[in-house]
């Protein structure tokens, strides 16, 4: 077992990613994550420091710390924890001023701030359009959807579009697929028109009916027949109508939208 | 005008994250920003180099790259290409590699898809929470909330649900202060069970006037004096009950977030 820290003095979100991602590559090694957020006072920093030297001392080898830190002061404290400092700021900081000939503002707090700013309207009037459009509610505002999924109850569509409004602004509507849009292989009435801004998911019915079992236990909803009817149906919906699709099983949230993304080249807003 | 690359051989959020939190320490410099995600296939490689190549020389500079591509093959076309790489992930695995004792796997596509497929079904469970209790729709599930948002209308709430429920697994719920819950300063009635989950959002009134304006222009709801009665009863109730708050004027989604989870010491899920 050993101890991670990510160290920020915001919310740390970006040394989560990254030291998660590096983390991923080492299997066989177990590790104990903890997120100190927001450490932006010399109080804080020494208290994160006596953390890390608590945390290697029971763990009987130094805790790695991934930290996006930009004082200087408190970056000084975390080597003095006795932790290994991965530091994700301070290592390109100098290469980039070299690079762009001027020094960095060294501020703390312009990393999230700055980029939403701006944009913090946008990204909720496109939250707002997922929850006003979501599960085929509404389907008048599809001509100013950017993006509608399709696919049937509990395929993945409403996670998805709201992870797109909130990650990139985009205005994702989406219609489920429901028994009386199996009768025949054509779209849905509602969406022929709309073909262009139409993708596709699909799941395994037998990961489809785990979620749909967790819902409604022992129902028609949640049997495997009626899942890989469901299913079979939908896909050759997609297939016959050149909708393009994927396969959400397997599939992070955050993968399925930039598959998505990168798939049906819509323009993000953010 | 300086054009910057996000290339990853998966969604690219991760490199997107660390590279705008570097740039924005540089707010003399516009930079153009490229997202080359997916870059998974040697034509891939080959056409971002192409695509790099290009706007250096449209520049007159070389871009940055912000890269989290692991595969070494794709990461020499990328310094090939005459760009210079800003490379997120190699910096850093050799030195974990030494630190940890063990070769790191070196394969692609592990870093959101191993931390997430357990937590999948946590996430939309999460998300479904938000969805069946927001706006104070519902409010017999509070007993199950981790914690339950209030404050006035469109001071930014549900937002912030969602994203404690995507980024976090966090049961949110959230109750709008109305009319009806300024007429004392004592906690509206259903909320008073549950003091100890309340977190209030409070927000400047000209900031508030101003998202109100764009979706009921010049109304009564919009109006000036309307925002700053509410939000001065709002508050006024937040300290009469001891219900920490935090201001969401000219703070990002994520920040907020992030605050909240800080402030109120509620266990994430994920």
């Amino acid at each position: 077992m050993r101890t991670v820290f990510f160290i920020s003095d915001r919310t740390g979100l970006t040394a989560e990613a990254l030291g998660n991602s590096l983390l991923t590559q080492f299997t066989k090694i177990e590790f104990k994550r903890i997120n100190l957020a927001f450490i932006d006072t010399p109080k804080k920093a020494k208290m994160a420091a006596t953390q890390i030297k608590e945390a290697s001392e029971l763990d009987g080898q130094p805790a790695l710390i991934f930290s996006t830190q930009i004082s200087q002061e408190y970056h000084q404290l975390l080597i003095d924890s006795g932790g290994i400092v991965f530091d994700f700021f301070d290592t390109f900081i100098s290469k980039l001023e070299d690079i762009l000939g001027v020094e960095s503002s060294h501020t703390v707090g312009l990393s999230h701030s700055m980029i939403n700013e701006n944009t913090y309207g946008d990204r909720i009037d496109s939250i707002n359009f997922v929850l006003n459009n979501d599960d085929g509610l509404n389907t008048k505002n599809y001509d100013t959807a950017d993006i509608i999924l399709t696919g049937v109850s509990r395929s993945g569509k409403t996670p998805t579009c709201l992870f797109l409004a909130l990650q990139y602004g985009i205005y994702a509507a989406n219609y489920p697929l429901i028994e009386d849009d199996f009768k025949t292989i054509k779209l849905p009435p509602i969406l022929q028109k709309y073909k262009g801004k139409l993708f596709g998911l699909t799941i395994n019915p037998v990961r489809l009916q785990n979620i749909r079992d967790e819902r409604r236990s022992n129902s028609g909803y949640a049997s495997i027949d009626q899942c890989r009817k469901e299913v079979k149906l939908a896909e050759d919906i997609f297939v016959q109508n050149q909708v393009p699709f994927i396969d959400t099983s397997h599939t992070s949230i955050e993968e399925i939208a930039g598959r998505i993304l990168n798939k049906s080249k819509i323009e993000r807003r953010y």
